[in-house]
């Protein structure tokens, strides 16, 4: 039986992975890895490699979605391949393509699952999960978009949260930064004037979620602007109407300002 | 310093733990955990202790609800305390409460996350994570609510996909089914009759993400009702508007009527 295991390596470094991943990669006859989806930023391939004992195959976006994974697809011929992805498998929507194009080829496709930048962004931040409304990425300069915005504005007038995913490019190393994803939607706001995100809109960044100093700062946007989150891969979260209890967790783990209590 | 580590024991059996995770584990002064906020039913307590070299305590929700985690607060005085929850930690929200009791005590805490069903579910059902509105869970007959219905009717006039957990008691052995949750949709369907739930909705049921054998199927609602999803835990997930990659991925892994390419 041919067959595909795609493996998620989960947030920050080579540790995040799964004990079933870990085993998967080690019985493994092919090893591929993609780290263009998402920056691990305390990634290291020799480590990887040494845990594992098998020598990693990097893939490229172009041998991807180019090429169809031809190379990986083909590798099951000569018994189990793995393809281990940052986060978890699948929220990158390119990999749902690869993963059909096995089907058609009546390869075995299983998914071993890692932690996920959605989950864990949320849990980090204190608020609760049944409070978002849809995500948004919200994209380098170059390719401005409104649609940020309005799924911001869209998600306050149901009272709920927006989690932002900023566009990162890892393999120019190219990282869009809280700053410049609140600086996108303060530039529509000045356009649009619903009220959505404005200067004294409360936000919250998050950087290098999963890591060893993962940075967590609720403020207003004007100060966030300033706020020195560190190195990326960076996160930013529009908050709808809080619950008492979120309010009480950005006090505490985000240094969200006190008078946040006063408005409920 | 005083230390309490959140983990993420990720989905369905010991082996879903980090690398980081395990180590954590290993390294701590007490270890504490809780399988009563989600079900992880390849699980072996014994088998767990024997890879972490450690005895665990095992928390009940009155231990942390009613006691407010002090057995676990008092122990971080004698160094490390890990705390193991399913999934990825404070997607359950009494853990955030403990997390706030943990820093009103002026005790450090660190989260290692771990996969979570929020992430899983969306990526093994092909879905694309963008074009989900807010999640909701669905509760057992005697919390007969009609939010759920509200929930799927407002994200499918915005053309978006509502993920609908289903609730579970695993220390009393209880667990919502596919077939339960879409009962209760469509007998508020009766009395509202929106059309956001009839017999001839499209539907997906899924159970056992991260296991061995996970359970995935793509039908309308009336089918549903008679398809064995097999044991818990399990989740639906109610489609808005689906891109034709979504219809092909619903085709090809979740047995989805062919006939729906026609309807795009």
């Amino acid at each position: 039986m041919r067959e595909l295991v795609f493996i998620g390596l989960g947030l920050n470094d080579e540790k995040a992975i799964s004990i079933r991943g870990l085993e998967e990669t080690q019985t493994a006859d092919s090893v591929f890895m993609e780290l263009y989806t998402s920056l691990l930023p305390g990634f290291s391939l020799e480590r990887f490699e040494a845990m594992s004992g098998k020598k990693v195959r990097m893939v490229s976006r172009r041998n991807l979605e180019e090429e169809n994974g031809r190379l990986i697809l083909d590798a099951t011929e000569r018994g189990k391949a793995v393809f281990l992805v940052p986060g978890d498998p699948f929220m990158a929507t390119t990999h749902v393509t690869l993963r059909i194009e096995a089907k058609k080829r009546d390869i075995k496709t299983r998914i071993v699952h890692g932690a996920s930048i959605i989950s864990a962004v949320i849990g980090l931040s204190g608020l609760h999960n049944y409070k978002f409304g849809k995500t948004v990425t919200v994209p380098f300069p170059e390719n401005f978009s409104e649609t940020p915005y309005n799924v911001v504005s869209e998600n306050k007038s149901l009272g709920l949260h927006t989690l932002c995913l900023l566009d990162l490019k890892p393999d120019e190393n190219r990282f869009l930064s809280v700053k410049a994803g609140l600086e996108l939607l303060l530039a529509v706001e000045q356009k649009r004037k619903k009220g959505a995100v404005t200067p004294d809109t409360l936000a919250i960044g998050i950087a290098r979620v999963g890591g060893e100093s993962p940075s967590l700062k609720a403020d207003y946007a004007k100060n966030l602007l300033t706020y020195d989150f560190g190195g990326p891969p960076q996160s930013l979260i529009l908050p709808g109407e809080l619950h008492f209890m979120e309010v009480e967790a950005l006090i505490a783990f985000a240094g969200a300002p006190e008078k946040l209590r006063g408005v409920l």
